[in-house]
């Protein structure tokens, strides 16, 4: 009787589509690229392919333009809980630094870490894991001097202090693209590194991205 | 029998202590003041007193300092919602537009509507009456030469045009702090009328604002 | 004898070349297009050639592009006073208020108009006319919900009160401007009347800069 | 007749006061508290007593609160040139940089160049020995967090550059409070080590200034 039990139940599980890991990114711009041709959604989705594990996991993004912590909290319930995720990647915090100088419309140090931990919270409560990221760079000179830099480094702090109290995982993505630049940026440049204009990810930056955030999703499983 | 039940009921409902209307001011810290002595939550509360109306009112303060409708947005559940409120003021946008040239963390025009809106449906959606209020002043000179008059008036009109779609009562601050100026400031003097400091209400301000309010919640029954 | 004298005068006079006066128009970037074709001071140019008056002025633009009133201190003395002008008309100011928002390098209100009386005491010195020009708009709405429009306003004032002050001609774009606006603007459009990003003149805004300008040179004399 | 003119020189010589070196410590709020008691420029008066050397130096600052580098450069002929210095210490940079945020008044980047430089043309051509400082702190955590230090170090690189191609001697207060603050600073605080508020120095930061620029001073002899 044990056998044929057994039996069944293979049977049903061999035939049965298996369920995909559903991954959603979640941030501005940047993300919202990040779907297009060569973005590092893209990207990730092809690896995830090559290495034969696209039964396992299915991508979508959602990123919007100009996205800080608070749009994020207010689009959650429409653009990510109401999908059903197992994990969500949050890359926020460009905007949150630039847009002070910018627009005079960035956000305070304490409001950005209040909106970041509530996110987190309304995830954690549906039990959906939850990956962050720190703000890659708004400049990408490795003297220290891209004008926004003391400001992206104090918030990248926030995201690695919630990270560690909120048991995340953590893509430092500043800390890998200043350690990039400083192998392969040796004439200080402010862009074409890894991104088109101090920002947004070129091809590099792209794939720089990707295979970060792809090690981590496996490492995650 | 019908005589007896009937007769119970009345007793009940003669002792029973009248439902009173539950108005919340939600706001930033205009409104924190507000529950001051002297502040204008406590006037509404002394006027409605004086007019023998304290049995149809109850009045609650949660503004909190540095507020943008962002944070309002954050804590609507926590601070509004779980109290069960029938009326809520909604009294902010001076942080909106002051912190843009003072923190570089003012809020974009474009959000700013769409977190007030998101404000205005959740409270809808309780049935819970609001009460919009425009931005009283940054800086109390006639001759608009504040340096936020534009940006305060553009912000002004969005709160408008947001009491006109969506049906809501609105107080009118800027106008009526404007028309009270052209009167009793012939200085032009940037403070002193009913501000103490260009932004936060003197006891001119509060009794303003007071009045401004009370006849607006009247006038809502 | 005398009879004689007068003749000889009068055949020196006729045939020497007539000293032109000589104007020199410092501005910033209106002032750098204002030379360009179909620019303000190439429309003062021909109205003076129409109105046969080519033999009393000559019109040289000194306009760099960001250029606040420091700046022109900066540079006064090799781009204008080494060229000995008659007159010089000072339009300076958008960029002391735009640049705030926009690059966080503005100008402080104190010091604007110690830089502004600077220049105005080092042409004097050297008893060249001075006409001094408002800074016209930072967006055209004609409501008084330009971001700018307070600030604008309050460095108008300034430049009205040095005039004053120095008994300066003045030429009061801003004031121009919206009556402009107020007649040819219902739509309160915040570009495309007078200008064609809110800032740089159209054809109609330089044709309007030039008659303004025009006029008071020829009132100069 | 040739000794006795040769002696009465010797005996004008002997007795005729030494003719000191003029010392003129240009530059903002921090000079201008550095002539206070216990201020920088009072401390290297001190030292150089204690070195038994005020014969040989005369110390005048001339710091005004809020100075930006185009604040020196008008006020440079008033409060400088006309002293008659010998050397001249500016010391600016750190309003060129701080007002952006605080004020959104600071200095554009080749503009604060432009006017440094045009100041050390000045001098030089009154052959007045120039001795440049970095601006030192806006906050003083060492790990690259305070909001600024990307942008002040670019503002120090600058004044680093100008030093180089002037051959001006360099006060590096900017690397010298950093590695003061790496030493004495373990607990990353932003202000109380060298400095009251992260900009105005304490006791301990007007000493550091002192000998840093008193030792320049007399390597300059």
């Amino acid at each position: 009787m044990k056998f044929q039990l057994y039996f069944i139940a293979s049977i049903l599980f061999a035939f049965a589509p298996q369920k995909k890991t559903r991954i959603i990114f979640f941030g501005d711009s940047i993300t919202q690229q990040g779907t297009e041709p060569g973005g590092y959604i893209i990207r990730i989705d092809s690896m995830c392919r090559s290495e034969n594990k696209s039964g396992q996991y299915e991508f979508f993004g959602t990123g919007i333009s100009g996205n800080k912590v608070y749009d994020l909290y207010l689009r959650l319930e429409d653009d990510v809980l109401s999908k059903d995720p197992n994990v969500v990647v949050i890359y926020i915090g460009v905007n949150d630094v630039w847009h002070k100088s910018l627009l005079q419309t960035g956000t305070d140090k304490d409001k950005f870490e209040k909106f970041y931990q509530a996110i987190i919270d309304k995830l954690k409560a549906r039990n959906i894991k939850v990956i962050v990221c720190t703000p890659a760079v708004i400049g990408e000179k490795t003297d220290f001097t891209n004008p926004q830099d003391g400001d992206i480094d104090e918030y990248s702090n926030i995201i690695r202090r919630l990270a560690g109290k909120n048991s995340l995982q953590l893509v430092d993505l500043r800390k890998s693209f200043l350690e990039y630049n400083l192998k392969h940026n040796p004439e200080n440049k402010d862009r074409g590194i890894l991104t088109t204009d101090r920002v947004h990810l070129n091809p590099a930056g792209n794939q720089l991205v990707a295979e970060e955030i792809w090690n981590m999703v496996k490492a995650n499983q």
